[in-house]
């Protein structure tokens, strides 16, 4: 007798974001739709599940349970920032075999990629068929051959109108605390921190400056230029990515960098804390932060329904590339913008994904690197979705006496 | 001729929220369809506009603009933190005589009640016909007296769901970072803090441990608080105020506790930074913390709409209560319970509401005041307006082999 259905088996990977739940959704109600797909399987916790045999059965579900994860934040399988041990690939895809699974869809970022590439490696030394595919997702949007990474819109989102209404702050009462720093999140590159100038439609709208990882810190030049901002508006709105460097390589309010505790042990703090630390001391500037933290990640009320449902688009891609005999690649997100913007998806090797990054590229930053160019307006204004709100402001009408 | 119209000025006053635009609206507009009210005038930057004469014109704005101020965050008018200085009132007085204005209504917290109430003394001092009304806001909700603040139900909405949103991102991966520290503002009071939690439907829920100003921070009894959430669950999520004083009245972080930095100057640090520092070097488990700062005040897509229409609704009745003849009082809020939640409201004198404050009563607080009680969430989820969202989970349901 052919067999003419094969076993699937999810997972999710890495940070989560607030759309990482719309790719399982995709996945699965496209697995549920197609006969030539057994059992659905889900990894509790990404591969760490996978390795402690903590699995679940997804087909066997509330139907419901589907349309209502699509606008749940985080990763409801659970997820991991797991590096694979030596002997680990070979012992998931014994566990594969014993599980009868030939699809492996693993929803992630880089390291995510890697690690489904050394499965299908270790798969193909073992004479077991397994076709795995990765389904990009993170909010750094650092994922290179996809024009972005799901996740990112939302995160987009978030930040743009974190930044636009904490500044709103700032500006009812800018004697008060003049200067603000947002710290973003972001690994290496600036595309989080790039996304607060969503908001920004002209030249006195915050932010004022922007800090990436992209471009070394000095010192010196930033306290030139929030002096400069300061003088011209009366206040400064700046967004910091947590991973920008000193010329040196050295994070910013790293040890040692910042002092000792109480107990002499090397202090560490954030970016952003170290930024108002510098402002007030050297400005003598009254400054303070904000710190979305996981915020960012996850907000529910800034989901993008354009991220979302590109989410969910490539979820469902990846099993039809599954279904049509693919291994061993990533789906990727293809702009198209003949008649407004649109994406399809795309198929690229899993081994020229796993590991690398894609930085800003230099277009979309002006000379010194501390404010983005119209060319970034134009790649990320439509992943976040409805456009942002416009808010009024009073006019300066005189009193006729 | 018997003068049978009578100038008005509004100000704003203190740290902006979500809706203290919507009181401005609910007064212009009652001002507007009266013909009673004269010039309809705005101080900049609440006292401190009407000192500099820094004044503007409010009947002559483009109509639609207070419909759109309706829906925008933060104080259009621009506010201070001002406290008068000897010979302020009097002077303030001889300029509101020379723009003929009777009518003064002051929208802020405990600071501006006593600003408006200092005004009406030097008005009656110097024979010159004043009346001022206060109208309540504030995120802090410590105002006596009234049942609620507006300002404060849109915080608590954004608190109750950043609390719930960020947490998913530990439950996705509680091995990663097990203990989150979440800080808020709030002032002497423990109001937003205790918002985080109106989301939790069951004890494991999101947050396990609330950190309010009314009760003075013992490390040794939180650590232990912390470690036995962990081994219970897995993951701590810890709501913290920024405000929160060790056991002598020092705030958490505050010079000296924290350490020296590198050219010996005592270093500041907040409270979450410096719980999150405690945890990990006592209980060796990574944490990181979440400091949302103005967001929780200003984020305009968590506008509680209850929050507004109060908001609204004690600017109308502001205006109602100068054109009624009231002097010297703030207009609050009176609860009622029949048949549902609605409001009202009433008149205080400023006197007994000047620089006082409402700090949480005891049945709001469990034993050790680290958790909240049925009656608070009786108390407050009427005011953060629409249901907040509950999310599905995927059932542990085994594969069948």
């Amino acid at each position: 007798m052919i067999k003419n259905s094969f076993n699937l088996i999810i997972g999710q990977s890495g940070g989560a974001t607030a759309v990482i739940n719309a790719s399982l959704v995709g996945a699965v109600q496209a697995a549920l739709a197609d006969a030539r797909i057994g059992g659905i399987f889900g990894m509790l916790y990404g591969i760490e599940g996978l390795l402690k045999e903590e699995l679940i059965d997804l087909r066997r579900q509330p139907n419901q349970v589907w349309s209502q994860l699509l606008n749940t934040p985080s990763a409801a399988l659970g997820t991991c920032r797991y590096k694979l041990q030596e002997g680990d690939p070979e012992r998931a895809v014994e566990l594969l075999r014993r599980y009868d699974v030939h699809y492996m869809l693993y929803i992630g970022g880089n390291d995510s990629a890697d690690t489904a590439h050394q499965l299908t490696l270790a798969a193909q030394h073992a004479g077991y068929e397994l076709q795995t595919i990765s389904v990009p997702k993170t909010i750094d949007n650092d994922l290179p051959f996809t024009d972005h990474c799901p996740g990112y819109g939302s995160a987009a989102r978030f930040l743009a109108l974190a930044t636009m209404d904490s500044s709103m702050n700032t500006i009812s009462i800018p004697s008060h605390y003049p200067v603000k720093v947002i710290e973003t999140m972001g690994r290496d590159a600036g595309w989080l921190a790039a996304s607060s100038a969503l908001g920004k439609r002209d030249e006195h709208d915050p932010p004022h400056i922007i800090l990436i990882p992209e471009k070394p810190f000095n010192a010196e030049r930033f306290l030139q230029q929030v002096e400069e901002v300061y003088q011209r508006l009366g206040y400064v709105i700046i967004v910091a990515s947590e991973t920008i460097r000193d010329e040196k390589g050295q994070a910013l309010g790293a040890a040692g960098q910042v002092g000792t505790d109480a107990f002499q042990h090397p202090l560490l703090s954030g970016a952003a804390q170290y930024l108002v630390e510098l402002v007030e001391r050297r400005l003598k500037l009254r400054a303070r932060f904000d710190k979305p933290g996981d915020l960012q990640r996850m907000a529910s009320n800034s989901i993008s329904r354009t991220d979302r449902d590109e989410a969910y688009l490539v979820g469902q891609m990846g099993v039809m590339a599954l279904l049509a005999g693919e291994n061993d690649k990533m789906v990727t997100l293809v702009r198209h913008m003949d008649g407004g913007y649109s994406c399809t998806t795309g198929l690229v090797e899993l081994a020229q994904v796993a590991n690398a990054q894609r930085l800003m590229p230099g277009e979309y930053l002006n000379a010194d690197k501390t404010m983005v160019t119209q060319a970034f307006y134009d790649y990320a204004l439509p992943l976040i979705g409805d456009p942002l709100p416009q808010y009024p402001t009073l006019e300066k009408i005189g009193i006729r006496q």
